[in-house]
C-alpha cells in the first residue's frame, strides 16, 4: 500500500545525515530554537543558529542546508534571511524556507512573498492556511495565529498550482502531509495529534526536510522523506507519553532512537 | 474555608480556554518563550509570539489578551510593547503586564512605568518587590534580581493603594498570592515550593491569567483564577517530580493532564 | 591518583553557591538562555539574563559574576558585553567569555578577540578550536561549527602558551578538559559523551564556572571546580537516561540532587 522504495532511501538518508552529520544553518524564531537544535543533533545534524548580517553569508558557505523561519520576524532578521539565501543560491547551498504566520500578518506574508521573490527555494513548509497565503488569495489568508490547520485535501490543487508558480516543492502539513513539486504528489501518512499539543513541532519538521535536504539533492525526497522520519518519531514517542511536557521529551528521544530498519519499514509514504 | 464559588468559576473558565482556545499574543522574554508557548497550549490556548513594531497591531487585533513581559527588555521591543498596547485598549484586548526586574535596573522600571502610564492594563502580575518598584518607593526598589520575594503580608496594604493608584488588578505572588483591584482582595494558596527552582514560572503564570483574561471579562475574577489553576498545577507535578528538571517537564503536564473537577476542588482561594 | 584537596573545595564552594545564591549575570545566546538559566537555578544561583545597553552596567554592579556569550551575535549584544564587562572589571565582578564559534566566522573571532583586548577576562571556556582560534592560528581557526572537537592533547602547550599571551585562565573542555592560567595545568575527567548530545552544555558549563567564580577569587580553582562539578552530573545523569531528550532534563536534575560529598569523592580533577 505504502511505498517501499521511497521508505528505504528515507532510512538510507537517515544514516547518511548520521554519517556526515552534516552543519545546517538555522535563521530562525526565538521560540524553537532551542527545541530545533536539540532536534538536529537528535537526528544526527549539526546545528548552527546565526543571524547577524555580518556573518551570515560566511556561516552558510560551511553548511549543507540552510533553514530560514520567519516565525519571530523583524526587519534585521529578514535583511540576513535574504543575504544568506542569495549566498546559499550562488554556493548551491538548498534553502528551505518556513513561513510561520504568514497569513496572519502583513508583514509576514510580504517577508515570505518577498523571500520567495528574491532567492531561490527548495522546499517551503507550512500548514496549509501559510501556504495558501503565499498565493495572495485573501480569501484563504487570514489564519488564526500558527497552529491553524485547514485539512490537507481542501489545499491539494492549490499546492500543485502553487509549486508551479512558485518553482519550488511545497511541503504542506496536517493530519496527512502533502508534498508536491507541481509535477508528482507524495503523501505522508506519519504522525501522531500530540505532535500540535507541543510549541515549534512545525518548525522542528522543517529542521528535519533541511538535514535530509543536506545529504540528498531531490527536494521532493528530502522533504517527503524528512516528515516521514519526523512523523514516526512522534508515534513513537506517543507510546511513551501523551502529555505535552513529557511527549515533547519523548520526540527528542524518538528522533535519536529511531533505528534506519524501523524507518524502512514505518515510513507510511504515498507516491 | 476557601471560596467554593471562585472555584468553581476556575474550573468553568478553564473550560472555556479549552473549548475556545483563544490566541494569547505574547511579547514576551527570550529566555521564557518557548516554556510559555508550551504552558498555552498545555491549559488549551493558542499561543503567538510577535514582537515586530511593524506587525503588532495586526496581530493583536487576531488576538483574545495580550501579554507584555519586559523580562529582557530592549528599546525596540518597549516601542512594540506600547504600540500593541494601545491597539489592544482600542479593540478592548485586555492586556497583562509581567514587569520583570522592575526595581533592579531604572530601565525595567522605567519601562514598566511608562508602559502602565500609556496603556490601560487590566492585569500587572509579579513577586513583591516588583510590584512595590512601580510604586516609585525607592526603598523598595531594589531587588536581587528577578527571583527576589519578600513576604506578601508585607505588600498588602501598599498593594490596595497601588492598585487604586495604577487603576488596574495588582497579582503579588509568593508562598501566598495577593491579588487586588483596589477594592476586593483575593488570596490565593494554591502553588509549590519547587516553582521557584524552574525559570519562567512567574512568567508562566502571567501567561496563564491572560487565557483568563481571554475568556472571562473580570480582571480579579481572570487573575485569581489563573494563580489557582497554575498553583494547582504546580502542586500535582511535586508529586511527580522533585527536582528541577523534571520538574518543568511534570509542570507542563499538570496543565494540560488537569480536570475541570479538579481544579473546582483543588483550588484554595479566599475572596 | 586525582587530588583529593581540589576536590574537596569543588565540594565546599559547592555549598557556598548554594548558601549565598550569588546572582549571575548572562549576556548569552538565544539557544541556551533557557536552559542555562535552569542550570544556574539547580546549582544554587540565581540567574539573571540582560543584554540592553541601557541597563548593563546597573545589572552587573548587583551580580557576583558576569558570563558574556557570543553564541547568537549582533552587534548591539556586542556593545553591551564591552560596557558589563568594563564596569565588571571596575567592580572587581569577575568575568568568563565562552567564545562560541570563535573561528567559524570573521564576526564571532574578531568579537571574541575585541571582548579579550578591553576587557579583563578571569576565564575563556571553549572548545580546542574555538580557544585556538583566539590566538589568530589560521591554520586552526577554521571550524565546522560550534560543536566540533580537537583533541586535547594537541592543544595544551598551545593553551598554556595562549593563557600567558591573553593574561587569562582558559578552559579547554572536550573527553578530558584542560585548564591552565599559563603557569599551572589542571585536568578533568568529568563527563560522559552524551553531553555532546544535547545542544548548549558548552554554554551550560561555562555558567557553572560563572557560579564557582562568584564564590572564589581564583580562576583556575573556579574553571576547574566548575566543570568537574558539571562533568560529575552529566555522569550522574547518564545512569538516569541515554536519549537526548531525557538526558538533557535528567542533567538538569542530576545539578540539583548533587550532594556535596558526592561531589567530593567523585571529582577526577589532576593538577
Amino acid at each position: 500500500m505504502f511505498d517501499p522504495e521511497m521508505a528505504k532511501k528515507a532510512a538510507e538518508n537517515l544514516g547518511r545525515i548520521r554519517e556526515r552529520k552534516p552543519l545546517v544553518h538555522n535563521i530562525t524564531n526565538y521560540v524553537v530554537m532551542n527545541y530545533t537544535a536539540n532536534a538536529l543533533l537528535a537526528c544526527g545534524a549539526s546545528p548552527v543558529m546565526a543571524h547577524a548580517a555580518e556573518e551570515v553569508e560566511e556561516m552558510v558557505s560551511l553548511a549543507g542546508a540552510l533553514v530560514l523561519n520567519i516565525g519571530t520576524l523583524s526587519h534585521p532578521w529578514i535583511e540576513a534571511m535574504l543575504k544568506a539565501g542569495k549566498r546559499a543560491n550562488a554556493l548551491h547551498v538548498p534553502v528551505i524556507l518556513d513561513p510561520v504566520g504568514a497569513g496572519a500578518t502583513s508583514l509576514r506574508t510580504a517577508s515570505a512573498k518577498r523571500l520567495i521573490a528574491e532567492v531561490s527555494i527548495q522546499v517551503i513548509r507550512g500548514n496549509a492556511s501559510e501556504i495558501l497565503s503565499l498565493a495572495g488569495e485573501k480569501s484563504a489568508s487570514r489564519t488564526k495565529g500558527v497552529d491553524s490547520l485547514h485539512t490537507v485535501d481542501q489545499a491539494t490543487e492549490a499546492a500543485v498550482a502553487l509549486a508551479r508558480e512558485l518553482k519550488t516543492t511545497l511541503a504542506i502539513t496536517g493530519a496527512v502531509d502533502l508534498i508536491t513539486d507541481g509535477e508528482q504528489v507524495c503523501r505522508v501518512w506519519n504522525g501522531h495529534e500530540m505532535m500540535s499539543r507541543v510549541t515549534g513541532t512545525g518548525c522542528t519538521a522543517t529542521a528535519m526536510i533541511g538535514a535530509y535536504l543536506a545529504v540528498t539533492p531531490h527536494p521532493l525526497e528530502a522533504a517527503t522523506q524528512g516528515l516521514a522520519y519526523f512523523g514516526l518519531a512522534g508515534e513513537k514517542a506517543a507510546i511513551k507519553a501523551l502529555s505535552p511536557g513529557s511527549y515533547q521529551i519523548a520526540l527528542l528521544d524518538a528522533l535519536y532512537e529511531m533505528k534506519e530498519d524501523e524507518l524502512k519499514s514505518g515510513a507510511k509514504i504515498k507516491v
